[in-house]
């Protein structure tokens, strides 16, 4: 936990060589499992930290600290924006019936159970927002008609995803936890009209927000190894017998340790692939439309 | 400089309070100029170190550290991902000849100059890659059909940003500065084939990543207020006038400071949303229906 929640008081010279050399280690091999790990990593207090993320969907009942929302909010306003045009917003949310509200949104409209997402003392619904600019432009008596464009639909988008990227390691630095919630694309319109949201935005993804609960520690599934994802000057096309057997043994490695039922990860990515796993997302389109995204 | 660059070394606490604090104050001046700043912000190193960030344009020649393409890399693989489904590569450019031709692809065919994308030591392509998990799943003996989907596209290019934005915080960790190239995506199609990516992967952005040159700095871009950007509960539409008249003060005073020509903010807003502003970028539907995007 200390890792993940690094503040000054940590960062005292008093640890040994001996124990940072075993947390590194440790960092790596829950990344890469027995697979291949890279031997020259340029370690320091922050790359510890962002090395050590692990998904966090059990939270205790604390309220989010004075100033979480806003040093959050600092850190994703200080990430890069496109064209220097700030289009994201963030929706955070904390009221129980609207946390319920999006649970139901995740699941269903047959859901009536509790999850994570309604036990969470904050979710954060972060949002491409091109309806700043579109106002601004119709005002300055331009014709916005980029905002038809699926690149348009796609910077907005990045721009979220940036903030938000900035805003969970942020988090992380200061005790808390989080997880990304794509699943409340699920019912995109129903959230939409949920929270409010104009015309020009929609909610790219949900990030559930809060203390991590040292009781119900979350575990870090394992990643392919480097040169998996890593191409030099040119894209080299592999074939996935090269490396698959490898990164499934780091697979079947991680579901024994954390007691879960035996499958191999190409038929989770099966699965992915086929229509039923989308639970309402393949309604996204209709519903960017609806909200101004042509995606011409 | 040393914020950028923190590296255990500078985590000593020699530093006086004082220090801190004036560091601190000077860190939300540069990001929110004279509109209001939080007052709670939880500070500490890594919170210090996001709310630094700059975009750095100017590098000097020496090429990346050795181990820092591989600590970029394992920081990205570190983010959140997507139902662990890992699609996203990244194609690191080193070669002049290659940056060139990036450089052109940027600026247009027209383009005979020399820029800092061509001078940068490394240019990272975050590729948005479906191809590891659609050649899977046919393997599988499934039928991979949320490739279609304009969910499957934003999916897989929130995890390329997600992954792209932990590589950049960890390359400034490292003392290394970058900035996003989105004008990577003004002839989509052409970079696909120069970097030879299959079917079921595209380019999100680029990256170009060094040494930033000491010589020459770079500046912070102020941001608008966080009452703009972030809502409790619900999204709060409010009139642009409530707010843009703070903006553009710390905006002008931005330009002023860094002897840019005077412009409004509202100005710049209105032309990037016209479609002169896309140069080429009007095309990315048609290269990502070619490349197996069907935006359904």
């Amino acid at each position: 936990m200390a890792l993940v929640a690094l503040t000054e008081s940590d960062s005292d010279n008093g640890r040994t060589a001996m124990t940072d050399s075993s947390q590194r280690d440790a960092l790596l091999e829950a990344r890469y499992g027995q697979q291949a790990a890279p031997v020259n990593i340029i370690w320091n207090e922050q790359i510890e930290a962002l090395l050590a993320h692990r998904s966090v969907r059990a939270f205790t009942d604390e309220p989010l600290p004075d100033g979480a929302l806003e040093t959050v909010v600092a850190a994703a306003q200080s990430a890069s924006t496109s064209s220097n045009l700030h289009q994201w917003s963030l929706v955070a949310v904390s009221d129980p019936e609207t946390k319920a509200e999006l649970a139901r949104l995740t699941h269903g409209a047959e859901f009536t159970g509790f999850d994570f997402v309604a036990q969470a003392p904050s979710v954060l619904l972060w949002i491409a927002d091109m309806s700043r600019s579109h106002a601004i432009s119709v005002e300055q008596g331009g014709k916005p008609v980029v905002t038809d464009y699926v690149d348009a639909f796609l910077m907005a988008s990045v721009d979220a995803a940036l903030a938000a990227q900035n805003g969970l390691v942020a988090a992380e630095a200061i005790g808390l936890g989080g997880v990304y919630l794509g699943s409340l694309r699920n019912h995109a319109k129903e959230l939409s009209d949920l929270i409010g949201l104009p015309a020009y935005a929609y909610v790219v993804f949900g990030m559930a927000v809060g203390t991590p609960d040292p009781h119900r520690p979350s575990a870090v599934h394992p990643r392919p190894a480097q040169d998996v994802v890593l191409h030099r000057e040119r894209y080299r096309t592999r074939p996935v017998e090269e490396w698959i057997e490898d990164y499934e043994t780091a697979f079947k490695a991680f579901r024994a340790e954390y007691g879960l039922r035996d499958k191999t990860w190409s038929h989770s990515v099966a699965v992915s692939t086929g229509l039923d796993y989308m639970d309402g997302r393949e309604n996204l389109r209709r519903t960017l439309e609806e909200r101004g995204y042509l995606l011409r």
